[in-house]
């Protein structure tokens, strides 16, 4: 017997991605999507890619009429909006992973000077962090997930296991990345618009991110004492994918070896974290609809620093495809069940 | 046991889309891939998007060493290469399929008027043009099939229905087709350079295209004497996919609900032929990596035209799935196998 | 003393490209913009290419305190507004060049049938169609243009001549036509999102798109008789630019050196007009930000027909470009003035 | 009588855009373009949109035939050439701008280190460094400019004027860089392919490209002392544009305010610099076809960072357009001369 899915916000971009996703996952049964803005409209006549091939309804999300359609709810809202709805959903019984901030962050304050004040604090304790490679044991025992942004998760897969161990100096964080355009969501805005993003690379948000609380919570847990990351984003003009190049200092007598050896152990059971050889850079286009996160690494001799270069698909590992991976992991299947399709070479 | 397979010529973007199809297919297993260029090159380092998926490496072709590791082969190389290793492969009892033009012809001379001389003109009459949808019959008892070209397939799927019952007439064929890149080819040329395409749009090779023949074949054969059609092709700034616009007079009598019947009942049990509903027009996108055609419809009063709008991936159904499907039938298996992942919504 | 000029609605797409092309002109000086939405904003906040380079801010246009300002006015607002402020304009003597398509009709009816009631009916016969190459010589002595819109400009420049010398059976009119995203305006809407438009080329309108009567009324008026085309746009995944290609059968005897010649003569005291030589496509990336409209034909023996390719830009030479080539013709400046940049080779 | 111009290497990307520049420049005359593959061929003919605009034909650069045609030469030709062809023209009095990096250097040792022997290195300190704001008095009595590379002047323009007064530490530069892929020239390559290149970002060359030396003889020169830069460049699908972002720590004491008015006091006499207001970030997209290069700056108080953020046309300011500025200093011209043309707003 399959377990059953809902996905609330199912019609932006994230959470198309979902239904993508579950609708061709082994395991489970998608028997819910949701949409305020298109209650009524087939999920196929907004992504005519998927006509004959899902044919789910949006709904109005009723708890009264739709809380028991589903064991396990997928909140893809902007942030806000979840908070009201999860207490519910967890005093029934239900599994919750939520894509918005507003479950990610331990500490209240921090979240509330970034968002706004949290109705569901009381909560915070019991949500984990849904870094799947890095909080996986929680993760199974958890049953509220505040699952990850993509940038965070792009930052942290290579940094976490060099902070962790002491290889590099956490005051030396550096993080520049960049995203394809589907990271600002499907709403229209002259910031999307073709004209405006053709031909043009920008940062925006410099040094001032929602995401840095969020990437300093969890690399200060891994150091044993509070960190501050330097963060710029910027957007590409392409659809999905994001890469970032980060730069930091090593720690005194550390060589491209030790760090090499460090990402592989950490990660050794890890399906969706590739290492790179030397001399092969994460590409936006190598992990482009999958689940992957490509790690490449350059020591700058002249300087002392470590260069980390990481690719993922900011709405798969950076959204839906790690939200997939968290319900794996909190139903006890296979980490990897409907997220291992073969890529397209092109 | 699963039926074992091979792809010569492997490294190209069919032959690489091929791999994709077929390392993800329920019902075989892709023993060999081969490679003049790439010999003992893994394709994930060509495509690194496969990395720790598809672990192959490209081989020679050396029929002695290699032509007893599959049950079937598929050919993705240049036309006139094809012709030279096929009949070995059926005196050996292999199953073919050639996706160069080499075998797409039942008439020599059509062949050799637009490429060369052919070294196995005896076998073209045991070959099969595999356009799926029409010549499923003689496919699923053929060992050898002309898998068809992407711009032929495009215009076929809408037009023959309505050719072969009459309701258009077939002198006055019109077909302004649109092309993604990638059907130039994965060789490095100014044709191809990001520079050249970005912000293009042009024709080619107008009204001079090889792929006429192949389509008046067909046509021919469905109408019952000889057709002409106009065809001009277009190069697109995208990568993949393809967007076949006709126009045609419909037959004294006819309506745009005769047509939308016509193609209904032709395509009643055509999992991947997508009828569009009246008002949507076949997007590239929407088909993109999968093996769909879409197919929209306007009848222009004023004029007494049909407008025919047809959508597919060039890759997908215009090379490697329309292949596989091929192969889906050739065995028994059920048509659809391997090709019905879900798409991506964006 | 420099003509004083004004351009109301100086920050959309057409806007900001007379706005480029006013500014750069030797002749004349641009002293007023308006816009409603961004009234006292720079057009350089707006537009950061021209940051300290164009200097004017967006006012509000209020006749009693504007009119004067300027001696020739433009008009770049959707339809249905100019028709509210050009009588004015012309009591007070100014000339008026409106991008909209209040003023394109001689027909009311034909108007009215595809817009609104129109406020200003008794103008139209005095409104001269701004089709700079056919009808300049009613362009220099009148004082309000109904600007062409970029469709029809590309579809009428390589049909007019064929279809005023009888060399083409004005029965058999088909234009198919791509165009650009600019061409759907600066307005956000998800119709033009980066990720919605990337890899996607598809048809819209189909065969009711309102460019229809105005190119009807023209082609009538050169054929002498009433004439219906069959017209599809298209939308390419880019951001300037337009291409059509043509379709339509030769008249009895007709041969290409015919269409040559009769083209050569038409257009040869015409500067935007590039006859391309035989083999040649015209090309959207070869006129992109220019004035010039390509134009190349190939006739298809088998069917009797030519095909005729044609390549603007959709804000130049479909807009600001003609706009302005209008006004040099109004002032009785070199119909270049302004309008002659070396392009950009890529 | 205006001066004569020679362009040898003028089919390439840079060679073309020099064409475009010179064209149109209102104090000298293009005389002679060369090149050795196209000799014999049209220019317009290699970039279809100069048809009618430019119309001269390739030459085979021959010094007894061609050398006295132009009394100032540009060499748009790759590393190696420049230096055999050099030394016969300043023997012959002529003025010469060479755009590879052959003459970039002062330090012969750190040329033929990255680069091969040097043929003519009696030349280089006669050679001045053709970074125009900062070198503007010794440009101007030179007669011989390695005329720099794109990377290098957007990581220069924003950090001379603070290294030179000291105000940030120069063992801390980082530069994160991304370019469009016609930085990567015309010929045809894989990593230019269309499809290779739409929806990648990738890093290359990581912390080992050939412009690091470049940089760090200029930031060596400004310092006084030896810099270090850690420099990555990433290729970004569009294709024009450069973005940099860079990294470094402040020196005690320094805050946003000092920063700013250094820039602005450094840049206050250059037309081609602007300085950004608080809060906008250097777009490629506004900068695009000009020779401005934009500058933005951010400090991050929790790390005592400044972020700096630069934006030129790598094939304007970061080649044929610095290229001119170089020559419009040597003549005594107007430093704009030819330059300054209305950008288009998208």
């Amino acid at each position: 017997m399959k377990t059953t899915i809902g996905v609330i916000g199912a019609t932006g971009y994230a959470g198309a991605e979902l239904v993508r996703i579950l609708a061709g996952h082994p395991d489970v049964a998608l028997t819910t999507i949701t949409s305020r803005q298109y209650q009524g409209t087939a999920i196929s006549d907004l992504y005519p890619a998927l006509r004959g091939v899902v044919d789910l309804v949006c709904e109005t999300y009723d708890p009264a009429a739709t809380l028991e359609r589903a064991e396990v709810w997928f909140l893809a809202l902007p942030h806000k909006l979840p908070m009201a709805l999860v207490p519910d959903m967890l005093a029934a019984g239900k599994k919750v992973i939520d894509l918005s901030a507003d479950f990610r962050f331990r500490n209240q304050a921090a979240y509330e000077a970034h968002y706004q004040p949290h109705s569901a604090a009381d909560l915070l304790p019991r949500a984990v962090y849904g870094l799947c490679e890095v909080y996986a044991e929680k993760i199974r025992n958890a049953d509220l997930i505040g699952n990850p942004g993509c940038y965070p998760t792009s930052v942290l897969l290579p940094l976490v296991p060099l902070v962790k161990n002491g290889l590099i100096d956490p005051a030396t964080l550096i993080a520049d990345a960049k995203s394809g355009v589907s990271g600002a969501g499907r709403g229209a805005s002259l910031t999307t618009h073709f004209c405006q993003v053709s031909e043009s690379f920008k940062a925006y948000k410099v040094a001032a991110h929602r995401h840095n609380p969020e990437m300093e919570e969890v690399l200060g847990d891994q150091a044993g004492k509070p960190v501050h990351i330097t963060f710029v984003p910027h957007l590409v003009p392409m659809s999905r994918g994001m890469q970032t190049t980060q730069y930091t200092s090593l720690t005194a007598g550390v060589g491209e070896g030790d760090l090499r050896a460090c990402l592989q152990a950490y990660y050794k059971e890890s399906a969706f974290v590739r290492l790179l050889p030397p001399g092969q850079a994460a590409d936006s286009a190598s992990v482009r609809g999958t689940n992957f996160c490509d790690i490449g690494l350059v020591v700058d001799e002249h300087t002392g620093r470590v260069i980390l270069l990481s690719a993922i698909d900011n709405l798969v590992k950076g959204a839906a495809g790690q939200a997939v991976q968290n319900m794996n992991l909190m139903l006890g299947l296979d980490e990897t069940a409907g997220l291992l399709g073969v890529p397209y070479p092109v």
